[in-house]
Parts: structure tokens; sequence; C-alpha cells
């Protein structure tokens, strides 16, 4: 087979080992922070019908032209998910007897068969948590809560840009822009930082269908709200959406509260900030909308989003009940990318503490024994299948990360004790096992903490 | 949308957060296990080129049919992967410089487009433990002894099965039964338990081609195999190779160290029986295959099984380089099955410890200080987040399994302290804070051991 045929197919990715652990470090520090705020985990299916990936007010037009499809034998349509959020509202559909809210949070993998870049991937983990039946804004605010606490114990700086869709819809009417018209322009608004000034209004022109004059004086009120503090925002704002028929005052209510309830969530107020061009790409968003960038990273892109979507359950139960809900997703390939960029490691090298070679005729089973010994008291070890020599297993040992090796030869069995090896300092001792066990445990029990 | 829609596809299922914990919790004691013995974890794409899935010595015809197929928007053949080997042979082929042997383990969800019944699904978790460039029959007794540790802590009555493809293709020859009739003969072999003597034997006159004598004489050779200690086992079988070429002596070599390595190893030789009849159903296997079953179980399929592929890898590489392997694969759902039939429980109901409600003016500061205090105390916490009255908050609190609440009222804000409620005695305390902690951290690590 040629060697492209031997890669993963384009815009997915193997992860080897010492990738693999940092991964599930950074999975595990985000399970230990969702559980921290009563989210507990959900699983669902790798795809979904296509009527459920395809429905209204779900991920809409523009995504659905980058999910995989594929049909069953039994000729059923289906889709892989290109998200977690219409999942979760599927299944919070066919369950009506869920108590509410429902808190929940979803690492799985998602696929979507776009463009592929270095920030891009066509397949990749995302990391959810959601609370569903809450409309409240302390929900949102435990959202940014959990993500404030994340990325403050990560040791990245961060910002956590905040807007309301609601607020920009109003911002929209008050700039003159027809109803049927605003979701398109909220989704070229949400290229700003992307594509730059001028090529959104030539896109909410051209391709929005605004007139000149609204696409230019959006932007320019736009603009007039960015650098702002909340105080200022919530002054400014009020004014341009004067004479507007109350869905922006709603948005601007919403994300007045919103920021009350980060102030008692113990939020400080220089990790988050009110940005009027934040939009998200998905349609089904309803009311808050949120970003998280790191500050000073390679990673540009935004390591975790957001919001609320009011509607989406409603769509799936056929409009006879409305369920409010609201969601954040971490991107584990990029907050790793960051950290790696920062020169920042996650994870170990290898899950092996130590490495057991036999030498010599019948040290087998003396050598098993001491495996047996090691593992019945947590150490995870490695031993030698291929019977090499003493200098070859240790310089596979040491390849592969581990710190310590055991050696038991003929005389170590007939001493009835065992050589152990530091591979970082290249010390030996002969110990009887009880003691390396004790040696061993002191050792990896420091290194760990 | 109508119900049916709402359900996950057919074949799939969703996991509500008691399922999913209790998945979560078994994964974590496999995981627990394969880095006990110094397996690292690998990642691969949900999906493979469908030259890699349909490659010479790959899957086989017969899985290939169930696998699903995607093109994606550059026109690429895709398909959703079957099993987990298939990806690793492809993942080591294109690693040619990964040091051996490369001992993985990988936990991701495989696809078959087959026949559902309450043990066979078409979206499903495999735990694959494998051993690469190892050819000695130790790397076989150590997945073998790993499956031994699992199923013994766990508590559940098993047994594991071994049998060799190279003993049975020398039985086959032994009873004249051609060469290239000998793959097609083993899979049929494989459903003697599950279809019976005589629709196998229809099977293998009918499908395979082998005439009426040698099918009936294959029967009878592998019934007077069975029952037998593996002293037994080893002189009959002896016998019934004599003047067969000498695949089939070789096939009994290894049984007979593999037997050794695990006694060796320490697995108690009443926990696993030689079975001339196990044969797998995929085409792959070269040498040892192995099935874990348990004893006395309502789910009477095999919840472990695997075996020797030196043949797969070579394929990948284009025959250029040959690369033994072994490996053992988990199911999860079925192991699970089998708990909940046997009445054991795993895992947790909710993630949350303790429930926090404010009640009346100005306490939601105070609680959430307090929330904050309990979380940063590694205790997980849920708070009331649709401003409900007490009793409400409580019955909530009790049907997701909350152990506590704590209740923080204007009283308890003036004399700065916090009612804690006990839910499953209803015992109800006035404490500081910082008791409050003691207290909650005492009686949660108590019941988490």
């Amino acid at each position: 087979m040629t060697e492209e045929k031997l890669a993963p197919p384009r815009g997915t990715r193997d992860f080897a080992p010492s990738e693999k652990l940092a991964r599930d470090e950074l999975v595990a520090r985000l399970i230990k922070i969702f559980e921290r705020y009563g989210f507990n985990p959900l699983e669902t299916p790798a795809f979904e019908n296509w009527s459920v990936l395809s429905a209204k007010n779900a991920g809409g037009e523009e995504i659905l032209k980058e999910a995989y499809k594929l049909v069953d034998q039994g000729g059923r349509e289906l889709g892989l998910r290109y998200d977690l959020t219409v999942p979760l509202c599927r299944f919070v559909a066919s369950n009506p007897r869920l108590a509410l809210p429902f808190k929940r949070y979803q690492i799985e993998k998602v696929w979507r068969d776009g463009p592929v870049s270095s920030q891009r991937w066509r397949e990749f983990l995302q990391c959810d948590a959601d609370i569903v039946g809450a409309a409240s804004m302390i929900a949102d605010a435990e959202c940014l809560a959990l993500a404030n606490d994340f990325f403050t114990e990560l040791g990245m700086p961060f910002l956590i840009k905040i807007n309301n869709r609601k607020f920009l819809n109003g911002v929209l009417e008050a700039v003159g822009v027809e109803l049927e018209k605003r979701v398109g322009a909220l989704l070229s608004v949400d290229k700003l930082e992307k594509i730059g000034r001028e090529k959104v209004v030539e896109e909410l022109e051209k391709e929005r269908g605004l007139n000149k004059n609204a696409a230019r004086k959006l932007l320019e009120v736009l603009n007039s709200l960015s650098g702002l503090n909340a105080k200022e925002f919530f002054e400014k704002a009020g004014k341009i959406l004067s004479g507007e028929s109350g869905e922006g005052s709603e948005g601007l209510k919403e994300l007045r509260e919103l920021v009350r309830f980060l102030d008692e969530f113990g939020v400080s107020e220089k990790n988050f900030a009110l940005d009027a061009s934040l939009a998200r790409g998905l349609t089904y968003y309803t009311g808050s909308v949120f970003e998280v960038v790191l500050i000073g990273s390679r990673v540009t892109a935004s390591v975790a989003g957001g919001g609320r979507y009011d509607d989406l359950i409603k769509a799936f139960l056929g409009g006879t009940r409305s369920i409010p809900a609201v969601g954040i997703s971490f991107g584990v390939d990029r907050i790793l990318e960051a950290l790696q960029a920062a020169g920042k490691t996650l994870g170990r090298k290898t899950v092996t503490s130590v490495f057991v070679i036999p030498v010599g005729e019948k040290t087998l089973k003396p050598a098993l024994n001491t495996l047996r010994l090691l593992q019945s008291n947590g150490i995870n070890c490695d031993v030698d299948l291929m019977q090499r020599g003493i200098s070859k297993n240790l310089e596979y040992a040491g390849k592969q990360g581990v710190r310590f090796a055991v050696i038991i030869g003929e005389r170590e069995v007939l001493e009835g004790v065992l050589t152990l090896r530091d591979l970082e300092s290249g010390k030996e001792e002969k110990l009887f096992a009880s003691e390396a066990v004790k040696r061993l445990k002191q050792t990896l029990k420091m290194d760990g903490d």
C-alpha cells in the first residue's frame, strides 16, 4: 500500500501514545471541572438520522453542507454529527420525563467535511457542558464561571467575549435591516475579525441583500461599541437601541443580568469583555453568545464558545413546548496547540513506571512474580517480551520514558533479591522485593505530586 | 418530529447519565488494568480510507459487507472502522520508526451495519489491548493474564477459551480438507456453539464445499477433543495430527508454550480451557485465538476475545516486512449487561455531592461563595438555577441522587452559618462553612472507600 493510503484520511489524525496521554490529561481536567459544577455525562451515537441534523433551527444550511452523509442497509439516511448540541436537544426531546434543569457534559468526536487547515480538522473532539431548562442568566453565568475556572487553572491568559443575539437583532433593526435578513447578517458580522471590515460590508450587500447605507451604518455602530467597559457599553448601547421594538432592549437587559451574575460567581471583570461584533457562526443561538480567546497565543481562533439556544428543543418537539438551553463547548485540539506553542507540556510520556528484565535461565517465573507484586502495589509494569539482553532492554525502556528497570538474573534469584536501576540517574541497588516496592512507591508518588 | 425520528438511529443507543457513569466506571477499570501491564493509549480516526478497511488480510468479505461507507467532498471513498485492529496495523505500517514491541490500548467506538439484537449493536465500544512486534507466546499469555486480572477483580466467574488457527489448519488437513477451503471451514466451525452441529455440517458441505465425509470427520475430531484437561488435550491432539505437513504441529507447540507462560504469569488452570472448536469469526487470525465467556450469566456471547494476526501489518507494508502481533478486545456493552443481570451496579447515580439552595433576598452571593468554597475543597456542587422554593429544590436534588443539600437563607447569612441537610437521613445541622467542609469531606470520603 502506498504511503498516502497509509496516512489517516484527509483532515483526520492519529494520536500516538505521548500525544494521546496529553489529550487524555486535558480531557480529565475538563471532566473534573464539569463535575465540580454538577454536570453529568451523556453519550449519544456518532451518527443521527438526517432529519435530525437537518431539522429546522438546527445547525443551519452552512454547516449541513459540511456534514458527512451515509445510508444504512435499510436505506435510512444518516449523517455524522457536526456538533453535540443537536444530539443533546434530540435526546431531551425524546425523554419528556427528564428532570429539569438537566445539566450534562459530553466529550465526543464530531465531523465536518470542510476546508482543512492547521486549526481546522474534519474530525475533532468537542467537550461540551450544557444546561437545559433554565431560562435565567444565572445558567449562562455558570457556563462562563466554569470556563473561567478552567482557563485560570490551566495558567493561560484568556478573555471571555460576550454578546447577545437579541441585542444584535435590536441593533440590526435600529440601523434598518429587515427582519428576514437579520440571521444572514449576523453570520456575516461574525466574520469581522477573520475577513475584515471591507469584506464583511461586501458580503452584507451582495450575499445578505442589505443596502449600502445599512451595512456601513451597522459596522459603524458595532465599532462605536468596541473597547468599552461594561458601564460605558450599556450606556451607549441603550442610546443606539432607542426606538427599536423591544427585542434589542431585552437582549441588553439579559447582558446586564449576565454581568451581574458573573460578579456573584466571582468571575473577575478583567477576564471578560462585552463584544458587540461577536455573533457565532451557528444559526441556532437565540440570546447570549460567548467565546473564549487566548491572549498572546499563536492560536488566534477561539478555544471555547457557546451560547443560548432557546428554540432548538422546541423545534424537535414540533413546537408544542419550549425548553430554554445554554451551553459552552471547549476545543481540545486548539487548547493543546496553544499549550504546546507556549512550551507547556501536559501528561506523561508513558504509563509505565517499571520495566522488568529477566536475565538468564529460569528467571522468567521469579521475574513475573516480581511484576505481579509491583502491579498489586499499584505500580504499572512492562516486561521483556523479546528475550533480549540487558543493554537492549535498558535502551528500549529508556527510549519509552520508563523511569525504573528491575533486573532479575540468576544471581538475584539465588540471593532472593532484585536489582533496581533508576534510568534517570543510572543508580543501581540490590534490594529485597519488599524494599523495592517501598522505594518505588515513595519515588513515584513524589513525582506525581 | 415524530417519536421514531427522535429515537437514536436503529442499532444505536443514547446513554443517559446514570448509564454513562456505569460505562465510564467500567472503562476506567479496564484502563487501570491496561496501564498496569504497560499498555499506552492510541487514538485513530473514526473512518479510514476504504482501501485500508478492504485491504488483503484485513477483516475479510463478511465484515466488509457490514461496514458503513461514506464519500467525502473530495470524492474519497471512506468507511467507518469495524474494529480497532485494522487501524492499529495501518498506524504501525505508517510509522516505520516505532520502537517494538509496541503495546497500545485503544478505547473507541466501532460500527457494523449488521443485524440488530439485544447483544448486537450497530455502534459499540471496543476496548483493545495489543502487542505489536513480539512473536513469542509470552505476549499472548500477557494478553490473557490481563484479562484474567480484569474478570477476577470484577468478581464475575469466567472461562478463557483458547485455540490456535495453525493447529486447526492441521486438523483440517488431517481430515482431508483442501488448503483453499480451510479459512471458510474455520469460519463455519466457529458457529458450532451458536447454530449447532447439524447446521455446521450442512454449511461446511453446501457453502464451504467440503465433502460429507470430511465435514463429519472434522466435527467428530473436534468433539473428541472437548472436555479434556491440557495434558489429555495435548496427547490426543498429537495423535490426530499424525501425518499432517507441520503447520498443525507448530500450532500445537504454540499452545503448549502458551499454557506454560500462563502458568508463569500465575493464571490459574481453572480459569482457562483448550477448546478445539473455537475459531473466531475474523479472517485475519494466524495463530492463537481466544475468547472469554462468563459462567452462569444471561450473557452467553463472549465478553472478550482476540488472537494473533502475524500477517496483517505485512499486508499494509506491501509484503516487504513481517511484524507479528497479538491482542485482546473487551466488550463493554456485554460486560455491563452481565453485571446488570447479576444485580451488580457500577458507578455513581450522579457526580454531584452537594446541592446549594439560596433562600430569600440577597442570599445568592453568599450561596455562591459557599459553592466556591466547597468546590475548592474538591466537593462537586450544583446550585439552584430556577429560583425555586426549598421543598422543590430538595425534591429535585433527591431525585438526582444528590446526598447533601446546603441551605443558605437570610437568617443563615446574618448568623454567618449554613444549614447542612443529609438527604439520606433527613438530618439537618447549622454549621460554620469550615465545619461543613470538614464534615462533608469525611462523609464523602467514607462513601468512596
